[in-house]
């Protein structure tokens, strides 16, 4: 049986990263292989754009560019890592996928819809994540968690008006896939909200 | 008024370097002011996505990854270098643009047309080169200079029915589109090269 494709998005600092190893200890306990990664990157070449991606070098980068070099990484990420892992049963657990394409590089820098939907499908085929956990949070409070980090990459040193519309076009993608996408409110407690990940996989486990 | 816009096509080992200078002197003995550029390439970014192409690492790449790297890199030379001179009255002389990412990515790797043309839409708008010069030569003769001049690159590398593909797609372009493209033996002797360059472009300079 092929694996499930698990993707978890969400803005800066709404707690992704600690939520990934939580979601892939669950699925361990029921014995499910899982493999976790990440986009941009995933492979060697992904992650070398994400690097480019990510860098404040001096030459400011196209926003056609920027989209480009998203999906670049995509079609060689799906194509070398996240098919052959569902194609052996192996479920993926991927921070990030095509929505923050949609929230960045969509509500972030304007790029149209169609576009972003034209090369989705492009370097997707029918590859669609089977389930979508969105970690939301105002915009302020993620930031604040984020700063806390340390250096902030190229995204991250984006104005907060940017990520309001990151921020609004996630709800909206959860808003029009009720089915696949579920908000999760990254203000809670880590319990709180690993229980109500644990109630939402729970179900799709036992499929 | 706004400079012209010229690209230099060809296979592997057809001379391109050499008649890139020659190209350059000609324009600038007529007073007119040049930026000699490639791709990919032709920016900090754009070089670095370069790099990432031509190396022959471990990893692969995907057909899809390696066609939108092209384009990611393209529209970050349009934008930063190609579309500034030419806004500027200053004539671009580019060595290899899209042509050959028909020919390559089309031709050799099979990548459907439509979606090429789509790709050059969204990235170039209406840009389109002034003038092409092509430059051919019987696959076999390219591959043995290619080869005299050391290390082979990831495309360099491709075999010879790979190279056959190329070079049919680019002369199939000079079929479809002769006002823009024209043709020239690369077999013939650097003189007779050069002069068949000078006779190309001395209308196109006084016009």
């Amino acid at each position: 049986m092929a694996g499930r494709f698990i993707t978890l998005e969400g803005g800066e600092g709404v707690g992704k990263t600690s939520n990934m190893i939580y979601i892939q200890s669950l699925l361990k306990d029921k014995n499910i292989s899982v493999l976790q990664t990440r986009e941009p990157g995933g492979t060697k070449l992904a992650e070398n754009i994400r690097q480019l991606l990510l860098d404040k070098g001096q030459e400011s980068i196209a926003e056609q560019t920027e989209l480009l070099m998203m999906f670049a990484a995509r079609a060689q990420h799906i194509r070398h890592v996240i098919k052959p892992a569902l194609e052996q049963g192996v479920w993926v657990v991927c921070d990030r996928f095509t929505d923050a394409t949609y929230a960045y590089q969509g509500g972030g820098r304007n790029m149209a819809l169609s576009v972003i939907q034209w090369l989705e499908n492009f370097v997707q085929g029918d590859l669609r994540p089977d389930l979508t956990l969105l970690l939301d949070a105002p915009v302020q409070l993620g930031m604040q968690r984020a700063t806390h980090r340390g250096k902030l990459d190229r995204f991250e040193s984006e104005k907060m008006v940017f990520f309001e519309k990151v921020r609004q076009t996630y709800l909206t993608i959860a808003e029009q896939q009720p089915e696949r996408v579920k908000i999760i409110d990254a203000t809670q407690s880590l319990e709180n909200v690993q229980s109500q990940i644990s109630n939402i996989l729970s179900p799709f486990i036992h499929d």
